[in-house]
């Protein structure tokens, strides 16, 4: 994400409702949601056992991603609640891909990129009850 | 959602991680998650300020109704989060346009869309807690 | 799709440069696009090898559906495109499921459904063009 | 997308049907559909007349990017048609943005990602022809 990108957000990133929050925590947690969601959708395509979980997270990724580049439409109930869900979401999606991800290298990435896109929506949820 | 489709889903639902559940609920919140992505698709084009909710609402829907698409993909974890998020979402879209549905006609279906949502969703955590 | 779905949308709808078009050829085509979308994904959870194009097929025919719940978005050229992508994609997910339809009542259902959403398609583009 | 990604998409991306191609390019690609989807998304936020082919643009965007890295579930036919799309929704959203580039730093951003992302598919495009 680029800086125009993040000028861009800033000026309408201003609800009441929303507590004042680090940019860099939200750019880096949208960053990592539309990596989970393309190593999702790449990992599904190997048709293993985790490919219904795979797909699942991509789709929740993407809707968390969506909803981070679209706040004023949040209250912080469903901003918490969403990503808990993206969290939870990931780590499904983890779980299953560590089942065989000493024999795919894919899987690994995946589990890799569920990992990271769950320590950035921790950071979100830290930040949002550091500034309520 | 016709009877072949159904019959299809069930052939393909029996993880043993989730619980036993009536087809005929988690159908009924399959239809009011397709039938909100639509009502709050509708509602964003009036460009009132429900519109970033509705946006938001209508991924969220859509999202959900696939994740019931693919159970084989969902922990039991993961099910309960993504529902929250699912109801949080309808709740926080539903207040916004709540404040004009009297002025708007298309807002009050949206909100009434979203409520239905939520109650769909509820009867679905109802269901798998009852058969945990 | 309900009646108050369809006036909600019939107020939005009077882009100066799109066509007059038959509301009920429209609202078929959506509900073909839903009923697709949702037949994909059931269908893409056999993991046999037309999955791909069932994954892409519903997310083409879900992007379908809201482009036709957002017209004033769309320019005639863009609409005509989308169409043709739409019908495209149902073209080659129908292909890869007619090879095993015999073998899977699922990858039948799926087929059908991608006949369905190509010729509702084709539909629209027929009204498109008569009221030109 | 880095570079264990890339090397995860070459290993299934061996589709017979496809021709042959530069991966550099259909990797700019995706990049560029995944920045113009989340350029659209912002600037539909701010509510200008825009917005309803911006959120159709995001839509297309997404869609498109999944397809890339969903190749096996691609035909040509179907590939180049999405391409197409993908061009003509960019090239309408652009058009909605440039009425206001002047008024809206948003908007020209916008415009910009739109072009950029007609640019990468047109490129794609090449690449398939010049390796049928």
């Amino acid at each position: 994400m680029d800086a125009r990108m993040m000028e861009a957000m800033a000026g309408e990133m201003s609800m009441a409702e929303m507590p004042a929050m680090d940019a860099a925590v939200m750019q880096a947690c949208m960053d990592a949601c539309a990596a989970c969601e393309q190593a999702c959708t790449v990992c599904s395509m190997q048709m293993m056992d985790c490919a219904p979980s795979c797909m699942n997270c991509a789709d929740m990724c993407n809707t968390m991603m969506r909803a981070m580049l679209r706040m004023p439409g949040m209250a912080p109930a469903s901003m918490m609640a969403m990503l808990d869900a993206c969290i939870a979401m990931c780590q499904t999606c983890m779980d299953m891909c560590m089942m065989h991800a000493d024999d795919s290298p894919v899987c690994a990435m995946c589990a890799d990129a569920c990992r990271a896109c769950m320590d950035a929506c921790m950071a979100v949820k830290d930040a949002m009850m550091a500034a309520a």
